[in-house]
């Protein structure tokens, strides 16, 4: 295993690069911390490129990566651990993995729709939301958060290694889910859409969920087959959206 | 109303360490940023002992303060509003608030206990869809984030002036809950626990969620009338705990 002491060193100031977007799209790798993540990468059986570990996440995790070739691993000092990492304390662990093409390959089941939700945290959480209740896959239309940002990735909890995540146009979306038979609904903060309790829930669905500030946007509500709304009996203006997004998604899971 | 164009005025060397849990306790004052969150602090009768403007702000909100102390109000500089804010893009307008005793005064109703919720983000978002759900209020335990931190005050969006929240021993409050006839819930994520679409949802209910990492505590658990779990059909390990508390809010508010 080879050893790098500095954050000047070529590969780390590669790797580096990983934490702007330009550069995960060029290569196709993003970079996940902590063993949680990895394992759950492996598990699932993503590719993983390279992992890099200080002296305690070698003690602590070296066992688990006893076949995994040598070339890939590194061993780092702390401070170059921190260059790496994107957290005040870094679990001492990091790794390359590749994207793996996500295809939707069937239609039945659940569906999320993000259309232009900017804050990373709450698309994570979505997703892994999505992932616990089950839904067939999630569609970011544009506008949508990098699910490859630490800050998604950290959110997601590996839920990204569960199910397909795809980038798609929304209007073309909703009309291939429409073709296949899925309900799609939109939401809205209005009463003009239907309550969330007076929904009939359909086996096979999607659910439109949209920007923080402004909701789900007009062309977009005027291709589902109905929008909904959380009742709310208080008085908060609105939910955050990723409390909304899970709480539909509950309701059509039971 | 005066002016002040330096970071290193006694004044904003004052309302800066505002920032900080211990001068917030100390003074019982808290600062606020953004239009809206000033207008839910007056529109529900805190006190404002403070207003900082920018000359954008000032021009976009002084109207609404025209009948508001001269000598409450500052025109600051750019510099200075970076000083004070901790938004990236400050909005150009920020105030202190003196902090409410917070009282409960009845008990009917569904409350929320947190137990050592560490996360702002967490705890802000639970306040706002306690909010949203018409609950009575909400009860922090030990170890739950400070609600008066500048993270949490944005993700509750205004919801801390509408509700009642109480910094209370959990033991001592399920106690009081309980002699009032409220039926109280801790959430496990196991099966011994009652799925939620299988619980009697009652009026007066309290729902109790446990820190990120470990859950509610057992010595907690162990008061309570029933536990809950939320049914997951899916790969993901668990919920967000905020996602978790908002689905049980809007499940016993329907």
């Amino acid at each position: 295993m080879k050893t790098i002491q500095s954050t000047k060193n070529e590969l780390i100031k590669e790797i580096k690069k990983l934490h702007k977007k330009k550069e995960r799209e060029r290569t196709q790798r993003f970079l996940i911390e902590g063993f949680h993540l990895i394992e759950e990468a492996w598990k699932n059986e993503c590719e993983i490129t390279q992992v890099f570990f200080t002296n305690r996440g070698l003690n602590e995790w070296g066992e688990f990566f006893k076949h995994f070739p040598e070339e890939q691993k590194t061993l780092v000092s702390d401070e170059v651990m921190h260059t790496l990492s994107e957290l005040p304390t870094p679990q001492g662990i990091c790794a390359v993995v590749k994207m793996k093409e996500q295809k939707m390959t069937e239609w039945s089941g659940g569906w999320l729709l993000l259309d232009n939700v900017q804050d990373p945290g709450n698309v994570g959480t979505m997703i892994r939301s999505a992932d616990a209740f089950g839904l067939s896959g999630v569609i970011l239309g544009k506008g949508t958060a990098d699910i490859y940002s630490g800050k998604v990735l950290r959110a997601m909890q590996g839920s990204n290694f569960h199910l397909p995540i795809v980038q798609m146009e929304l209007q073309e979306s909703i009309d291939l889910l429409k073709k296949h038979k899925v309900t799609v609904y939109g939401t809205e903060l209005n009463e003009r859409a239907i309550s969330l309790s007076e929904v009939q829930k359909t086996k096979n669905y999607a659910i439109i969920l949209g920007n923080e500030g402004t909701g789900v946007s007009s062309e977009i509500l005027e291709k589902t087959d109905a929008n909904i709304f959380i009742e709310m009996k208080g008085n908060a203006e609105s939910l955050n959206v990723a409390i909304a997004a899970s709480i539909l998604m509950y309701s059509f899971s039971v």
